[in-house]
């Protein structure tokens, strides 16, 4: 019933999607009483008792509780590098898995603050690298191929990758718990390929999908536009089939993506995505399977204009926007401390009853 | 040189604002080169670069930190709600100052979230309260009178209020420090007052500045903006005139945190305001002291439009925008959160340099 032409993915995939429920929604009315009896304004907390009921629905309990919270970043390489697309040369993905390794970037800082675990999965990064506590190693090739020319991967890669993404997710689930997760990414070109992937499944142009990414410049701009069209004309690809736009114009650490929130999903647990790059990868699962969005939150408003493009073809709405574009998960964090803030509010907040506060009298 | 007519002002108070200095951007070029060497893409971490090197410059330290966070929340009764401009009954003020006291606000979960120390100062609420760790007594009447009437204040009452919470964080800075503040407030029927401010200063109408505060209906609202309007041409304020303005239509709380506000940026300590009132202060001590608006941080985008108006008439851009409507000082604890983070990106965050990563070629 789910996704279509599932023939073509692997009975592990399968089998997620199968038990990936719609959200039973027996608690609906429960929570939302609960949140309304807080001692404030009905509604008056805006976005957090949107999540707070969110979250208890999810966990199927009016005190939901992020004890752990995780934060997964997949690194790979691109092959549609070769086309000039980015600012940053394609060594800065490895190099920046480095920086992870020693806490110098963004994801560390906000994660750090947060009391966010984190872990960098190597989906296909160039090279290899030393064993490092944060690494997990499920490396598929060494980046992909360039979708200007070919298909980026074969099915089997993508399929793997997307299992290996799954597995990141089960093992971490069994050995230490997840409350709440988040998607990030590093890969130099992938920009690139979430504006394909978002421009075939919602139908936006490439020229509005297509944005700066890490910094280009006009001429770049239009040349990344070109590349992008091109790729789609060359590709005919179907909007309705997620492998074959994964497989065309996607990337290891976006399949990567796919399995975690698909896997995430299939035990309920919420997962928050990040950016332009982290929603295209959400979007892919919500292709394979529209049951996932009640799963989802979207982090935040990413400045690439192809996000907003996504979210609303799932009809999410961003928790925050602080003009952020560094993805690596950073708006994700961000906003994984504000679901936080909104289990908190749905725990311990007072009632009316409790405080003993008059309320409203409209 | 400052402010307008200050001869009526005490010279506590005027002293005050003659110590608030125009920022010294000496090291303005400093903090832009540091933040921009990050490993990021340049200004990828959007909001919070521009908090970042805010920070930097209000603490006059490349390594800004933020070691004690404060919020105070004035809270104090007003005289208008015998106008009927509040869904709430006036009881209410008294009640949530209990419901600070037992942990069980919006405020408190928020605050205790992000390790935010947290007072409330009784302004001039209805009644007594026994002593409470958290409780500041400043208390200057019980409650303001009818502003529909007469003036809220005298000039004598609005001084002490202003000195009372300059006192509050002049005593909290000898005896623990302050590196960053957040002012937030209590008050039923202080939506009325804030939109009397905003209406006044910035000039525009009632029916523009007025929101439905805690949650009026259509009836309530009309009849909010006729109480507004009427008081407005009743009182002919002067819009220059700041102390005229808050003895008019303002409140202990909103005069309080006036007061707060001159105190903190004498001391070179940033402060986060809150929603709609919190803002409304804040252009009262604008309008009394320009040079204040580098050391403000406009904590979050309120519901209520008015605050919109006020933080443009400042040149202040809100933080965060969770449709938030609650008051209490929620939205700017949230937002000193976000500060946190950027302070920790500007100290923790490796450099291109640092962490070895190619910088961008363009």
């Amino acid at each position: 019933m789910k996704g279509k032409k599932t023939n073509i993915i692997s009975d592990k995939i399968m089998s997620t999607i199968e038990s990936i429920q719609p959200m039973p929604f027996t608690l609906l009315q429960d929570a939302l009483a609960k949140i309304d009896n807080k001692t404030k304004p009905l509604g008056s907390l805006g976005v957090l008792e949107r999540l707070a009921v969110q979250l208890a629905l999810i966990q199927q309990d009016l005190n939901p509780t992020l004890k752990r919270k995780l934060m997964l970043v997949f690194g790979a390489d691109h092959g549609i590098t070769e086309e000039g697309v980015s600012a940053f040369p394609s060594e800065v993905t490895r190099q920046m898995l480095e920086n992870f390794f020693k806490g110098g970037a963004g994801i560390n800082v906000i994660c750090a603050q947060h009391q966010i675990d984190f872990k960098v999965i190597d989906m296909g990064v160039k090279g290899e690298f030393y064993d490092h506590p944060v690494l997990i190693n499920k490396k598929i090739r060494n980046g992909t191929r360039n979708f200007a020319l070919e298909s980026a991967m074969t099915r089997d890669e993508a399929i793997q990758a997307i299992e290996s993404g799954m597995e990141v997710v089960f093992d971490e689930l069994n050995s230490q718990g997840i409350d709440i997760l988040g998607v990030g990414e590093i890969g130099i070109g992938n920009t690139t390929c979430a504006a394909a992937i978002i421009s075939t499944v919602t139908g936006i142009s490439p020229a509005e999908a297509t944005g700066r990414g890490t910094g280009i410049d006009d001429n770049g701009l239009e040349r990344k536009i070109k590349v992008i069209e091109k790729a789609l004309a060359f590709h005919q690809i179907d909007s309705k089939d997620g492998m074959e736009i994964l497989c065309k114009v996607g990337g290891l650490e976006i399949a990567g993506i796919v399995g975690a929130i698909l896997a995430a999903a299939s035990k309920k647990i919420a997962v928050v995505l990040d950016g332009v790059i982290s929603t295209a990868a959400g979007l892919i699962a919500y292709v394979l399977c529209p049951e996932i969005k009640e799963y989802l939150i979207a982090g935040h408003k990413s400045v690439e204009t192809a996000q907003q493009a996504a979210l609303s073809f799932m009809g999410l709405e961003p928790v925050i926007d602080l003009k952020m574009r560094l993805g690596e998960g950073t708006g994700a964090a961000m906003a994984i401390d504000v679901a936080d803030t909104a289990c908190r509010v749905m725990r311990d907040m007072a009632s009316f009853e409790e405080a003993g506060v008059s309320n409203s009298d409209s």
